[in-house]
C-alpha cells in the first residue's frame, strides 16, 4: 500500500524508546526515523504506550516545519494517494478547522464546481460540538455520504465535485495517533494537527488547497496568535508538498449566519447559493471562493475573481452544481427547489433580551451545546437520531441593539423537557452591554 | 492491601484524559487524583497508553513538592508496609543512587549494626551500570539476598540488620511506573524518582534514611544541580512523611575505592571493616555512618558520632556484625575470615599509562562497561554467570601522578577475547594531562 520509494541507504533501527529520548530532548527526527515510526505504528511493532509518550513527547518539544512537513508526508503515503491527474481542470478543495453555525462547504462546493473548478471534498467527523457538513446533508432524503475511491473519482471526473465521508484507506497512521491523541491529552500540538488534516486533505488529489482557521469561543482554537501559528504551520508544509495553499484566519467568536442547526442550515446554504442570505456567510463565502478560484487559476485578478464568484451565486449555476451532486449522491433535490418540504420543528419560541443593550459577546460553543441538547448535535448523530428540524434561528448577532424582551433568536424544539437544558446554554451565551461595542473582523489575516 | 483509609468525602472519578490535560496544563494534583491514579493502574484500569503520557506530562510539567510527597505516599500503600514497630532499637536505612566501585552499603549495614542501630536494607537491581551490592554478595557461597518479610522481620529483630532483595509486595504501584518508565524515556524526572525510591524505602519500616545521591560521569546523574534537587526533593519528601532524611551529595567522577568488580570489592569491603582501606572509601563511610548514628540518636555529638563510628570499624564487632549477616543469610562465612579463598582471575595485567603526566579524569562509567565487558556486570548477573574473579584493581585515582608505562591499574580477566573489548574502554576511560588537576571535593553538599 505504500507509495514511497525504498531507501537507497541503510537505515539502522533505533530502539522505541531512544527516539522518544530524542525527541524529549528537544531534537530534530530525520525522514527515516519519522517513517520508521509511521512503519512501526502501521505494522503494530511500536507499542501504543510507547506512541503516547512520544505524542506527549512532541506536545511538549514541537516539531520544527521541516519534520511537521515530513511527518504529514509519510503520514499521507501510509495509505491510498488518490490520482485525480486524468481530470484536466484544476481541482481545489477547502478545509475549516470548524466553527458553529459554518455552513460554508455546503456552498463553496458547488460554487467552485460551477467555476470550473473540481472540488474533491471529504469530511471527516472529528469536529468537537460542531454539526459537521455531512451530519447536514444527511438532512436531505436519500443523501449519501459514503462511498468508495472509485466512486469518488468518477463522480469527480463526471460532474465536477462530491462531498463524501473520509475514506478510511487514506491516511490510516493519522486515524491511529488521532484516537490516541483523544485519549493522551495531545490533541492541540500545531504540528501533530498539521499533519493529522494535511495527511488527509492531501490525499484526495487535490493540488491546492483553501484553508478556514477559526479562531474564538466556537472555534477549538480559543487563541488568535495560535491560529496564526496553525495557518502558517498549514501553508508552509502544503508548500513543501508542491501544492497551492492559502489560510484565511477568520472569528469564530459568534455563530456564523443566522442559524445553527441541521435543516435550518441547509436552508440558509441554499438562499446563500441564490445570493441571497446573511451578510457575514455572503462575506465569508465571497472570500473563501476568490480564493478558490485564484488559486485554481480560473481568476487572474482579484476584481474578476471576486465577479466570477458573484455571477455564480446568482445566476443559478452554483444552485444547480449544488443539485447534481445531491442527486449523484442519491439525495430528494426536490428539498432543495421547495426547503419548505424540510421537517419543521413543533414549537418555536423567542430567547428574549433580558435587559434593553447591545448584543456584547455570543458564547458560540454554548448555542451549539444548546442545540445538541435540543437533538442536532453529536450525540444525536452518533445515535442515528439526529432531530434535523431543530435549532436556532435569526441570531442576533454582535453590535445588534435590542429592546428588553425583544427576541435574542427564534428556538425551534420538539421536546419541551430539552428546552429547559437548552435554554440555559442559550441565556448563559448571550452578553448584554449598554455601549456598542466594535464588533471583531471577520476575516483577521490572510497566509499564503 | 491497600492500608489507608477510606476517603471520608465522596470523589467523582474524572476521566484520565482529563487528568492527563490537567498535568500537562501544569496544574496541580489532588490527594483524591492521585489515589485515584495509583489505583487504577493497580486495577490495570487506567490503559498503559494513558499512563505513559501522564508520565511524559509530568516529565515536562513536573510535580510540585507536596505533588510529589502525596505521589511517594500512595505508592507506598499500594502494598505491604513493613511494620518494626516491636523492635526497639533505632531503625535507619541507607539509599545510594549508585556509583561505579561503590561497596559503602557493604560496609555501612554491619557498622551501623555495631552502633546499635537496626538496618532494614533492601536493594534494587534497577541500576543502569552498576553492579549491585546483592550481585556482589552473590560471590559469597551460599548467601542468599531472597526472603519473605516474615523472614526479614525476624532477622532484623534476631541479630538487627539484612541485606535483602526488594520484596515485590512492597510498593507495586511503583513497578508498574517503573517498568513504564524504562520504555518512554521518563526515567530522569525528579518527582518520578524520589517517588520510585522513596515509595519502597519508606515501606520497609525504617524511622529514618541516609541517602547518598551521587553525581557526575558514573552516575545516572551527570549534573550537579540536579544531584542537589534531588537530594532536596527527596530530604523534604521523607520529612513530609514523619522520617528523619539526611543526604549527601557525592563526587561519582571516578570510580570509588581501589577496586571495581565482584570478589575484588567484597574483598575491599572487608578490609574497610578492619578499618583499613582506601582513603576516599573510609572518608565516604566515615561520613555516612556518622549521619546514620546520629540520625539513629546513638550518638549526639559530631566527635561522638566520629568516635562510635571510627571505634567499630577498628575493634573488629562491625566486622563480626558482617559475618553474622553472611551467616544468619546462609554464607560461608569462612571467605570472610579468608578472603584468599575468594575466586582470582588467571591473568593479571596493567592498563600501561600511554604517557607521563597526571590523572586528569577517570570516565567511571567507561570502566564500568569494561568490567561488565570482562564478565562482572548486567548482562552477566542476567544470565546468573557472573565472573566473581574479573575487575579491576589498584586504580590510579584522579590527581595521581604516573610515568609512561607505569600502571593506572590492574586488570583481572579470565578470557582474552573479552578482555581486548574491555581495553578500549580501559583506555579511553583515563585522561592524563601535564599539570595536576584539583581533585573534585568527595562531599559536594549536605541536605538535611
Amino acid at each position: 500500500m505504500r507509495k514511497r520509494p525504498i531507501p537507497t541507504r541503510r537505515f539502522i533501527k533505533p530502539s522505541f524508546t531512544s527516539l522518544i529520548e530524542k525527541k524529549r530532548d528537544g531534537q530534530e527526527f530525520t525522514q527515516e526515523e519519522i517513517r520508521y515510526i509511521i512503519d512501526s505504528t502501521l505494522d503494530e511493532e511500536m507499542p501504543k504506550h510507547q506512541q503516547a509518550a512520544l505524542l506527549m513527547a512532541i506536545y511538549f518539544a514541537n516539531m520544527s516545519a521541516q519534520e511537521t512537513a515530513i511527518l504529514t508526508e509519510e503520514m499521507m503515503l501510509s495509505g491510498e494517494v488518490i490520482d485525480l491527474s486524468h481530470i484536466a481542470k484544476p481541482k481545489i478543495d477547502k478545509y475549516s478547522t470548524g466553527g458553529v453555525g459554518d455552513k460554508t462547504a455546503l456552498v463553496l462546493a458547488p460554487l467552485a464546481m460551477a467555476s470550473g473548478v473540481v472540488v474533491p471534498m471529504m469530511c471527516g467527523v472529528e469536529q468537537e460540538f460542531v454539526i459537521t457538513t455531512l451530519e447536514k446533508l444527511s438532512a436531505v432524503p436519500g443523501f449519501k455520504g459514503h462511498m468508495s475511491i472509485q466512486h469518488f473519482q468518477d463522480q469527480l471526473a463526471r460532474i465536477g465535485g462530491a462531498i463524501a465521508e473520509q475514506s478510511p484507506e487514506l491516511a490510516p497512521a493519522d486515524k491511529i495517533f488521532y484516537d490516541l491523541r483523544l485519549e493522551t491529552g495531545t490533541i492541540p500540538s500545531l504540528p501533530l494537527i498539521t499533519g493529522s488534516v494535511l495527511s488527509k486533505k492531501l490525499a484526495e488529489g487535490a493540488e491546492g488547497l483553501v484553508i478556514d482557521v477559526k479562531w474564538g469561543n466556537g472555534s477549538f482554537i480559543k487563541d488568535l496568535e495560535q491560529a496564526k501559528q496553525l495557518a502558517r504551520s498549514m501553508t508552509r508544509v502544503g508548500r513543501s508538498m508542491k501544492r497551492r495553499c492559502v489560510a484565511l484566519v477568520t472569528d469564530m467568536n459568534q455563530p456564523l449566519g443566522d442559524t445553527v442547526g441541521t435543516a435550518l442550515e441547509i436552508k440558509e446554504a441554499i438562499a446563500l447559493l441564490k445570493g441571497e442570505g446573511p451578510e457575514d456567510m455572503k462575506e465569508l463565502v465571497l472570500k473563501l471562493g476568490m480564493e478558490i478560484v485564484r488559486l485554481a487559476g480560473v481568476a487572474g485578478s482579484t476584481l474578476s475573481a471576486k465577479q466570477t464568484v458573484q455571477r455564480h451565486l446568482t445566476d443559478g449555476s452554483a444552485l444547480e452544481k449544488f443539485k447534481d451532486m445531491i442527486r449523484a449522491q442519491g439525495g430528494d433535490t426536490s428539498f432543495i427547489d421547495h426547503p419548505e418540504k424540510f421537517p419543521t420543528a413543533r414549537h418555536i419560541r423567542k430567547l428574549p433580551a433580558p435587559k434593553r443593550g447591545y448584543v456584547h459577546t455570543i458564547n458560540a460553543a454554548m448555542i451549539a451545546k444548546g442545540v445538541s441538547l435540543l437533538g442536532a448535535g453529536k450525540d444525536a448523530a452518533h445515535h442515528h437520531k439526529i432531530d434535523y428540524a431543530v435549532g436556532v434561528s435569526e441570531i442576533k448577532k454582535v453590535g445588534t441593539q435590542v429592546k428588553q424582551g425583544e427576541p435574542l433568536m427564534m428556538i425551534h424544539y420538539n421536546d419541551e423537557a430539552k428546552l429547559e437544558q437548552a435554554l440555559n446554554y442559550f441565556k448563559d451565551a448571550y452578553r448584554l452591554a449598554p455601549k456598542r461595542p466594535i464588533p471583531p473582523p471577520l476575516v483577521v489575516e490572510r497566509v499564503a
